[in-house]
């Protein structure tokens, strides 16, 4: 038997214990042992749910059972998960856990505890929900050297502009919809500021260069501005706009930004839509490589959750080494980071002003009384706000191709 | 120091060899060790190649020599392979491997011997070549139950097909011109009769079920019927043609095929293009995953070929458990499984006749001649052909939504 606590009956917590009971056959076939959820603490009570038999309201409880091998981690934020887990480590427990603001900020940290205590810290839910991708990172993508990495990686966000595009609605139409049907939070503002896929790219990022890169220093930009008369630029010109998660490596040097993009017909992630997430990574022996699935939900991120505890079981509870160094990486300086852009400008009659400025541009079919336009050039953000000196500039959206 | 053999030295073995020197400071990441190839067998000589250090013709020298840990079969084919695989398991040694028909055939046999002999074998690249499928089915996709996994799973397939449509050329010419560009074997018949994605879709199968599929047991149809005509009409319908590997689980009884299928406008794989491949699974947790990367090549092949090695040697060379029994599985009859169908029939006029054959229909706009429609019911093929009893039937193709 290998027995599981849960922190937190949530939506994820909730997820994980279903998980664990429904396909306990599945976990068997792996674990080749039971696996048990001995306890979920939680503050609430939750009568007549089958996870009253299990329920504590006092961590200290599982923290000095010996029997629990591994405790899931799914309350978010960051503390008391953050104490918690490191506790749990303290205790000899590995733990796995679905919290990107935790993982993001602390998990070099965690990890180096959980390697002192030879134990676990596995955390592949907080990125891309079910998407298996961070386990890929660490044991299937350990040949190459990887240059690029891009990814739609919040769920609520792609929801927004995928509606905004089909159903030809305001940003906040939208979101008001995604808010009633639970989509979006009520107070949104991770998600739509791109909070929350900076954290995502953080993490990659880490993992891809195996030392710390600070979410603090990576560029964001969100979706709140992205207008009716953006969308339909881009449905025009068959490029969806997309919030992206990027990291580049230049020469050396590791750029990292979260922006919305209009993606090129060739762009591998274009055609992830609605609630998917999506991650392509490119190599320099792979080349190419996306993952695609569902990045949130209760089922799908549980079912992640749950992975890691079968491969914490698989593995005794030993430590499975993940390089993740606490040295931090240094960004290089987005001003730098150079890209074509589409261009709308306030006034018609522009196009010849707008040529005798820019080395080639290809125009949009104009909305009325505006000019707007895609640079053949590549810039970087403070070069082509120089460029457009003494224009009403009404929006400018980086191009990936 | 982790000294690794290589068996074959063609496109994947120099290939490994490239991956292992360029890259080896990411396997040392990894690894925490050097990766070091200390042979090379290969019945040839290669004048001036950097290879001719490690170059051995007698395989015997590498199965005495105790410092080698993980063989690597890149030659493909049944034998010699199966045997040298055999004898490096019984030697202490663990083994991976890109050889699909020796997976397909052997691969619970070998698995089973790795065990009694704790060594490993894995064999990543031997499906979806750079695509990190295996792995994850695995160590990733451990808390589902999976009903369906669909599959692009061959790279010269996906390119005729692709390119038939594209430049409106016929399944010969294509056909000749890839294999001027080397992207098709001079007998391309193992690739264009699905007998290549038949072994890759009988290897997922087995993964997925833990049991041996039998590739001889999976209903097996190619491309080379596939005419100018009904790539015309999936252009029109905007439903392209796909050779798919599938695998379905109904009311407990497993069913697979390889077969081209039209694709409809949700169909995660419709935009799988070229030589890539994509693989997409359906979990009663996570609902749909995807998987997509370049399915050959040699670099993309050596970089899974090499994660396998990194897996091996950061476990030590201990066995890793992966859950695939001799016991087989006795697959359902595909003469039950339904589908909708796209008909083209021989002669005009036929509409009125088809409605009253047929619960509703669509027709496709008809070429000169003929009468071309698509089932809104679903039928068994040999269903279907009772329905069509009486017409010329000039094709019939599946259709997945």
């Amino acid at each position: 038997m290998f027995n599981v606590a849960i922190l937190g009956y949530g939506t994820v917590g909730s997820g994980v214990f279903k998980v664990i009971n429904d396909n306990a056959d599945v976990l068997k076939k792996f674990v080749k042992d039971d696996v048990n959820v001995k306890y979920v603490l939680d503050l609430r009570e939750f009568p007549g749910n089958p996870v009253e038999k299990v329920l504590v309201h006092d961590y200290d409880i599982i923290l000095k059972d010996d029997e629990v091998k591994c405790v899931v981690e799914v309350m978010g934020g960051i503390e008391p998960a953050n104490t918690f887990v490191r506790k749990a480590i303290a205790s000899g427990k590995s733990v796995c856990t679905s919290n990107k603001e935790l993982v993001a900020k602390y998990g070099a940290e965690i990890l180096a505890l959980a390697k002192e205590n030879n134990v676990s810290f596995l955390f592949e839910a907080s990125v891309g929900g079910g998407i298996p991708l961070l386990r890929a990172i660490n044991e299937s993508l350990t040949a190459d050297n990887f240059d690029s990495v891009a990814g739609i990686l919040n769920g609520t966000t792609n929801y927004i502009l995928t509606k905004m595009s089909t159903e030809d609605l305001s940003f906040d139409e939208v979101l008001k919809r995604a808010q009633e049907k639970g989509y979006a939070e009520r107070n949104p503002e991770a998600d739509v500021e791109g909070y929350d896929a900076c954290r995502k790219i953080a993490i990659i990022s880490s993992l891809i260069t195996g030392k710390q890169v600070n979410f603090e220093d990576i560029s964001t930009e969100g979706i709140s501005h992205i207008s009716k008369e953006d969308i339909y630029y881009s449905r025009n010109m068959n490029m969806p706009i997309k919030l992206l998660g990027l990291m580049k490596k230049i020469d050396g040097v590791v750029y990292a930004m979260v922006a919305p993009f209009m993606l090129g017909e060739e762009h591998s992630l274009r055609n992830v839509d609605g609630v998917y997430n999506a991650v392509n990574f490119h190599g320099d022996m792979l080349g190419n490589v996306m993952f695609y699935g569902k990045g949130a939900g209760s089922l799908p991120t549980a079912s992640a959750v749950v992975s890691d505890v079968v491969e914490i079981a698989k593995n005794g509870g030993k430590n499975i080494d993940i390089p993740w160094d606490k040295e931090c990486v240094s960004l290089g300086d987005m001003a730098s980071f150079k890209a074509k852009f589409f261009v709308r400008l306030e006034g018609a009659d522009l196009d010849d002003k707008v040529k005798s400025i820019f080395n080639g541009v290809t125009f949009a079919e104009h909305l009325q009384g505006e000019t707007a336009f895609i640079t053949e050039e590549e810039f970087s953000a403070p070069e082509l706000q120089s460029k457009l000196e003494g224009f009403k500039v009404l929006s400018t959206i980086r191009i990936a191709e």
